[in-house]
């Protein structure tokens, strides 16, 4: 027998991961921005992403993957009503979106001139953590009234974030919240994180991740 | 041959339900109410259970079972400073409870005397909703601040439910929360469901909770 030379292949990343890579290869492209938003239900992620287009909307193009859980179009509907391409993807239960429905998501969206792709996962602290979807960016939205304790207590998906908003500000003078305590638990995770306070509802502290978000859209060009 | 009768397993139980049937054998056999508490994180499971502890504790004999994805000791330290047994189960980063977990629980906790096991499931809206861990009673604790919206998004977990509690009520005058709304998605999915608006930090609406649950400790003797 002949000796042949047996392919070896390195580095095999899981299907998840690769889609991932070939989705983010798609981005990067294509000149889009891909950012994934994280977080708890109720913490202000469509809230977010609506005021998000309202300040950068007259100067680049977003498109937006709503991820559900159950069939209702109530966060896309928001989302559509701004005139903004976007696209539904219901889990049918599952806990979190995964690479291959952020791609069959993003087929179905017409993607010339967009800038900017912004991903709302489920609502849900723990599953999302482990699972890339193809973003440059990853945030989690905290809020106040969900306690100062959730760096501590969710720590996997604190850790591989790029961006923390804590938002409802407004809501400070009526929660005990810890700030200090809050922060030494992210830093502890995930130092030198971009972190900023904020409040959709009164729009204090938002300029600031607007900026951070300009900074980024400015470095994919 | 001989001809044999093949047996026949009618209602094949998958793994986790028929532990969780065990359990609930078990508890019910040793006279325990035993009540599994879900919610997204920070909605205010713990401060629920404090709470309850507060009211209830002179009359009954409780203990705990403390779900958390890290091994961090926050919730459970908390309950034990009550003198109360508790038992903290770390998931290693699961999303959820399963009835073997629990099992695994409650085998190291004394449950002499114990009239009422109360199980603090991983903070998510999600994934606990498909798995039974031997509980008489499954509770979830939406809160004011994540919006009247729930429900309709999260309908799987609102459907399993036999009481729902609706706290940090003192927040309503700063946050919009349409009650009538969340109230309707509620009937829609479980009508009829037991239903407290409460609030944990000012004791408001508090003891229609714990009459109900009193109630079912009196059904349980």
């Amino acid at each position: 027998m002949n000796k042949t030379t047996i392919p070896i292949v390195k580095n095999i990343l899981n299907a998840n991961d690769q889609i991932a890579e070939e989705n983010k290869a798609f981005f990067t492209n294509k000149n889009i921005l891909a950012i994934n938003v994280m977080a708890s239900p109720g913490s202000g992620k469509t809230s977010l992403i609506l005021k998000t287009i309202e300040h950068l909307s007259h100067e680049c193009n977003i498109a937006v993957i709503e991820g559900d859980t159950a069939p209702v179009t109530i966060d896309a509907d928001k989302i559509s009503e701004l005139n903004i391409p976007v696209i539904q993807i219901n889990t049918g239960g599952e806990c979190h979106l995964d690479a291959l429905m952020v791609r069959n998501g993003f087929s179905q969206l017409d993607l010339t001139n967009v800038d900017l792709i912004i991903i709302e996962n489920v609502g849900n602290l723990v599953c999302p953590a482990a699972f890339h979807l193809g973003e440059h960016f990853s945030i989690v939205i905290a809020s106040i009234p969900e306690g100062d304790d959730k760096p501590y207590k969710y720590p996997n998906i604190y850790r591989r974030i790029q961006s923390l908003i804590l938002n409802k500000i407004d809501l400070q003078p009526y929660v005990d919240f810890d700030m200090d305590y809050f922060r030494k638990g992210i830093e502890a995770l995930n130092p030198g994180v971009s972190f900023f306070p904020l409040s959709c509802k009164t729009d204090e502290g938002f300029e600031d991740w607007i900026n951070w978000l300009k900074d980024k859209l400015q470095d994919n060009n």
